[in-house]
This record gives C-alpha cells, structure tokens and sequence, in this order.
C-alpha cells in the first residue's frame, strides 16, 4: 500500500526511464519493508525547470550560468 | 480550511468530471467534519499513464498488457 | 488507482469520522470516474493549528482572537 | 535541506515572477530557520483552474460568475 | 536535485529499515537519471493506520477483520 | 488561493518563527503573485531527522559524523 513520489526536473526522462523508476522504487519498498508491489503506487512527477529553485535560484537560471 | 488533493491518472476527465469531484469532496469534508466550504480547497492532479505506476510498471504497459 | 490526500487540522477526528472521510472519498472516484475501489488510496493527515496558516495567520491564533 | 512546494492556478506566472517566489521562499527560511539556501528546494506547481476548487466549484467557474 | 516522498503506515519502521530506503531511493536516482546524489531529498512520512485506506476501509479495520 | 507546504526536519521549531514562517510565505504570494492573503494557506510540515535524507545518509546520522 506504499505510495512513492518522485520529484525531477522535466529534461527528457525517457518512457524506459520512468519504468526502471517505478520498478526500481517498488522493489525498494518490497525488499526493505516487506510490502506487497500488487498495492505500491509510485508516480513520477516531471517539473518545468524554471519552476524548480535550490540555492533561491531556477534551474534553468544556474545551469546557464554555469558553462 | 481544509486540504483536498486528488491525484488520477490523465486519461479525458471532462470539467464536468472536475465539477463534480471539487463538489463532492467539500461537501464530505462538510458533511463529516462540519468545515467550512468556503475555504476548502480541492486540487486535481492528472498524471501521465507512463508516470503512474502499480505493482511495479507503468500504468501504460498494464493496460496494454490486458487487452 | 486514484491516490486522494485529505489535509485537516489536527483537532480531534474521531476513528469514526476517519472511516467516514474514507469511504466517502473512495466512493467519489467510483461514483465520478468509475474508479475501482479495490485500488483507491485516501490518505489523511493530521496537522497541528500552529502548523497550519490562513490568511498570514496560524490557526490557533486565530481561534484565540475569535471569541 | 528544506522543501517548499509553492501550488497555485496556471495563469501567465511569469519566469520572473517565479524566481521571485524562489528566491523569497529560500530567503524566508534563511532568516526565520537559519537554514542552508544552497539545499533548499522549492518547487512550484501550477495548476489548472478548472482543477483548483474553492467553496466547491472550480476556479475558472468561479470567475465567470462574478463578472 | 530530485525530491523523493515515501509514503507508508505506521508500524514499526526501524531506523535501519528508514536508512535502506532513504540509501536505496537516491541510488535509484543515480542510478537511472544519472542526478547527483548530493542533492536528492527523500523524506519518509509514516502515516497512522486509521488515517490510511484502501478499498474505502481504514488499514487498521482491515488487518482485524482478516485473521 | 494559493497552497504552500514548507516540509523541514523537526528540531525545536518555535510557535514564533512558524509565525513568522506564515506570515512570510503568504506575504510573498501577496507581494510577487497579488494573491488574496485572506485565501492563502501554509501548512508546516516538521520531519523526524531519521526521516529525512540527503546524499543517501539520513539527516540524524549526518548530524553526528560531522561534529
């Protein structure tokens, strides 16, 4: 019954990407906590770069000033 | 003052959908906890098939795997 | 599959009232989406008065100044 | 190392404006918590109006009818 | 930069069982995004039993009436 | 109508700076967006430390290597 939320910056994950998370997280949740993986819910949640900040700054903003 | 976040996969849900699950989650928070409806907030996040997954795979991949 | 996460202030919910918000939540993405139940998360969670603002304000301050 | 998770409705925020809010949120928790800004997250989401409720009705409902 | 929620009941969860998954959630990321370790948030939230449901019943109704 | 969730490690926040953390946060969407302060909700999440990783490690355990 595990609900897993993952939390990136929209850049081109790939359709095999998000699989491997999912699989991966729900694996993590059965290995470690002995959950059942039928009722563990992941959901990937992709977010514009200029809507995500660390160091007060977007994203988008940093990786342009850092060549 | 309550919270309401509601999170489906995207798949054609209709404003008219929207309407009615905004409507009838402020009314339950209503009916059994007396809040007030006027600052009850409900958000409805739709989420992308490949981002939504259960018992280990993408919601996309399951659906196709069960014609 | 629907995830829904009910956010209260933390002022007594009953187990009673839990069940309640519960099913009704559950029974709304059946009823609005033909969702199947079986697979439909409600998640509640409990937040203290302090931790909780509206209006610039935390709650139970503003309990206080409302006689 | 906090987190912050600004929501509000999808209309027209500008770049601007949301390094505004990054950067007045990590400077909020800089000042009142002393926390580090260079591992402080926040992240913005914006939703539709059709999918935010307030009073039980949807945003974009709500406008039309207050002209 | 990635923000990882885990969600799971209350019962027990032991602070090695919260290393493994907090260790195993940014190796995940690493490991398939390729993100910098340094920086991947992920926060565990225990959630009580009655304030968690599936199928429209509390976790905790469930578990009693299924010996 | 905004909805802010500011999630930190729970070690002694006070009364006076979720306050001020309330105030701030509603005062920025205020300031940067014209929201309606009267609306705006901010809800404080605090987090055990065992709960909360960054880098792999959970914060607690980074706490005590780093003396």
């Amino acid at each position: 019954m595990p609900y897993v939320n993952i939390r990136v910056t929209r850049e081109g994950v790939t359709p095999e990407q998000k699989r491997q998370l999912i699989e991966g997280a729900t694996r993590l949740l059965v290995d470690v906590l002995g959950k059942n993986p039928a009722t563990t819910v992941v959901v990937i949640d992709e977010v514009e770069m200029e809507n995500w900040g660390v160091g007060g700054i977007p994203v988008d903003e940093r990786r342009r000033n850092r060549p």
